[in-house]
């Protein structure tokens, strides 16, 4: 882009330049970046025009206060890029201009009215799970499912992201795979990560998911038509519920005891059901193998597919090996496995992965083709180079340290600031099911802790029948550091009726 | 992980360590991380067991041909994370060990039949696009929607993907955003995407999808039902039309011209059609505009939702302004817009978006963190970062120039190596739309062209009746180098019958 002389020179006096970087943020992306991004932003908004005259470096370090060469350097970037030109002895000039369409009519929105009565589904009908998206701005999230980002393994994450950004490696990400997976993160899976959970599976036998939401929901899609008998927990995962709600009439709610999911009459009426065994949502409930074998029998009399949503596997807190999950001790090849990063690792990333009999994932992978093609290369790529490395085995042993404390120091604490109140929290499991005395409403609690700043998560959510879970919620302890359990728990027991 | 003294002490002869390190790829990802990620699978594999000694660093690097401080590097992070330890005196020793459940029984695979009559639905039914995934492997791949890598702007690339791997960037985006878009990259749409299109829209109009796939396919969900009128474009995109017939059984092939996609009887009878404007996919047509101010009345009188499916935005390559898009004509909010970075920028990110009523927005974001939560966070904020930095705007700048380069030089050559064919690029399109003579079936083309390292794209998969499409193909030119056009258009004009 070379610079044509601007028909007229504008100069702008300080206080618009400072007004201008008024956002610089120190604590945010270097000011090197930041510094770009704002001019870039303001060429691409017509808020600086072709032919601006920029302050100098050192006056422009000056009004921001920050070092001359930090200006030195985004003043040269931009003009490499072709968005500032430098004229020898009069200075630095805005050099791009933004081309951009007029806007159009103004829109008259149809409106709500309008818009509902075209809709074939009305997701928004469903029942909403409510999670603060600001929790980061609380004191006390004792959330289950986010994580205290000091947890994540930064550096470790870094070098392997630094790895798979060589020009070679993004021959192999950057492309269309239409409706493959990348190899080496299958190769991981196969070979580091099921073998620990007794699945020994090939490669045709693994698709990856955008998380294991979305496992769930392509198999839903694939297995339950409008008329299928499905069968969900109860009380068991709010959108797992709403999944089969959404795609047939058919939904049975499953009975859960202190072991779990119960094989009993109302499962055997299921074609297929999906089951949470390793720890049962949300009652954290290890399911005892004695219940898994004789689920599996249950499930080969009747003939029901079982769908196996293990979320919580590989982050082991008690030390202590877990119990082979349903998946392994299966004879017939009916049970389909659904695994996750998110509770291991980031939920951020959205990795989760379906292991199934081949048949299975060859239409999964035409399903998920049409429905999205296939989950981000990169994060599939960066993924398999952290688990190669052996960061993901050291993460596990580390946080599974670091939340063994945490789940310890709440164990501690809970006669004393919850009298009154029973719970439980079955091993491995990253939270604690809390019930109240029967007058309890922890939806009452939880506006008045959210209040205090401490969050927790009632339980009527869970519940087919909201009444039902009144007196429940959840504490999880992956969010909230140990130093402010002991607080947050204190203000909490404060807010509990005596 | 403190070393305990092993019980017995393994030693391998070096012709084991060298068959152990044979895969050492000198042009992949550092020999460091190699070194460790071999290490690291052998001892999660039994390979190397508790106690086995490894070669001193100066054995290993003389047998690997590598820097000894490489050896040294790569053995010293291994025992700061505990899979090494070092004994003085003595060597280095695996420290670490693998615990995996035993396999279970041997499992039946129920095979295809009786999985078969399980399905709701049979995606693998439908009819497939038959892309080689090992296109890189060819010498003259002439497809659309993939980009040889060259393209790709990797040192850019990387300032974002560095810019946002601070503690605090991670903060941003590890954790569940639940149904929530990464605010950065939404700012970036509206303010530097989107206006160049002339389409200004609110936040809450904008939703992030996994690709303008995904897009289509929510769309579709949220408004075909089992009986829904939906139109797709015959010629039109192969996945759009799966979808519709996934969706309904009322699915109507609308009309293509020279201009797009006709305002006939037939879309009037729909009540909601999904068209490629822009470019017509896959005749390249762009719609005049007299033709979309046509279709905007039809759809207003016959009350018609149009997706405006703007697959190929941004990437100019004729220099000229694009003809504003049917959203920014649209006066009534009822022109829904699905774009899509992959075309752009790299298919591997699958990052694209939806521009709609917000209250159709707030139902598709309930559905989409129903099917999947979110697309990744990382990405959207790398992406964000990128186009802030105006590297996306020179990355279009730079990859326009280099594809009409390679345009011009396929439009120089057709003349001569495909006589008596006809061809269409229009204005902005990275394809030529090829029509043979009456007896030509692009199909044993395309089987005899990849014989000869050449790849190009049958016409019959974007046809209703495959019949119809017999005598077209695509031939594409973002996947392949302007030195490989000539010779490859001269192997395909040799095997077209004269």
């Amino acid at each position: 882009m070379n610079f044509q002389p601007a028909p007229a020179q504008k100069l702008y006096p300080d206080i618009v330049w400072k007004r201008l970087f008024a956002e610089l943020d120190r604590d945010g992306q270097g000011l090197n970046i930041q510094i770009r991004r704002t001019i870039v932003c303001a060429i691409e908004q017509g808020v600086l025009t072709n032919g601006t005259r920029l302050p100098s470096t050192r006056r422009l370090a000056v009004l921001l206060g920050v070092a001359r060469n930090t200006v030195t350097a985004a003043y040269q970037l931009l003009i490499d890029e072709g968005f500032l030109a430098s004229r020898e002895r009069s200075g630095i000039f805005v050099a791009a201009s933004t081309s951009r369409i007029a806007a159009g009519p103004e829109r008259q929105d149809a409106g709500d009215g309008q818009w509902a009565n075209r809709f074939a589904i009305r997701p928004s009908d469903l029942r909403q799970i409510d999670k603060p998206r600001d929790w980061l701005d609380y004191s006390y999230p004792f959330l289950f499912g986010q994580f205290d980002p000091a947890i994540f393994p930064t550096n470790n994450w870094r070098e392997a992201m630094r790895a798979t950004s060589s020009v070679k490696e993004i021959y192999g990400w950057a492309g269309d795979r239409v409706d493959d997976d990348d190899p080496d993160l299958v190769e991981q899976l196969r070979l580091q990560v099921l073998p620990k959970r007794g699945i020994f599976a090939d490669p045709d036998e693994i698709i990856v998911t955008i998380g294991s939401q979305h496992a769930l929901s392509m198999l839903v899609q694939l297995f339950v038509g409008a008329g299928t008998v499905v069968g969900v927990e109860d009380p068991g995962y709010t959108d797992i519920r709403n999944m089969a709600e959404m795609a047939t009439s058919n939904a049975h709610m499953l009975n859960v005891d202190r072991h779990g999911v119960v094989p009993d009459a109302t499962l055997s009426e299921c074609e297929i059901a999906l089951l949470t065994i390793g720890h049962q949502c949300p009652t954290t409930a290890v399911m005892p193998l004695q219940r898994r074998k004789d689920l599996l029998k249950t499930a080969e009399r009747d003939d029901i597919i079982l769908v196996e949503d293990d979320y919580e596997a590989d982050l082991l807190l008690e030390g202590e090996a877990e119990l082979p999950c349903l998946k392994s001790l299966d004879e017939n090849g009916r049970v389909i496995y659904v695994g996750s990063f998110s509770k291991a690792l980031a939920p951020g990333l959205r990795i989760g992965y379906i292991v199934a009999p081949r048949s299975v994932i060859a239409e999964l992978r035409v399903l998920r083709r049409i429905m999205l093609r296939h989950p981000p290369t990169n994060n599939q790529r960066i993924l398999a180079t952290f688990i190669a490395l052996g960061h993901y085995r050291l993460h596990l042993k580390k946080t599974g340290a670091i939340l063994r404390r945490r789940a310890d120091l709440i164990s501690g604490l809970l006669p004393e600031v919850l009298p009154g109140f029973r719970w439980r929290r079955d091993a491995g499991a990253k939270s604690f099911w809390i019930e109240g005395p029967p007058d309890f409403d922890s939806g009452d609690l939880a506006r008045a802790a959210r209040e205090k700043g401490v969050l927790i998560e009632p339980g009527d959510i869970f519940f087919a029948d909201p009444e039902t879970g009144r007196r429940f919620f959840r504490l999880g302890f992956t969010a909230i550091g140990e130093a402010k359990i002991e607080a947050g728990l204190r203000l909490l027991g404060d807010l509990v009726p005596r």
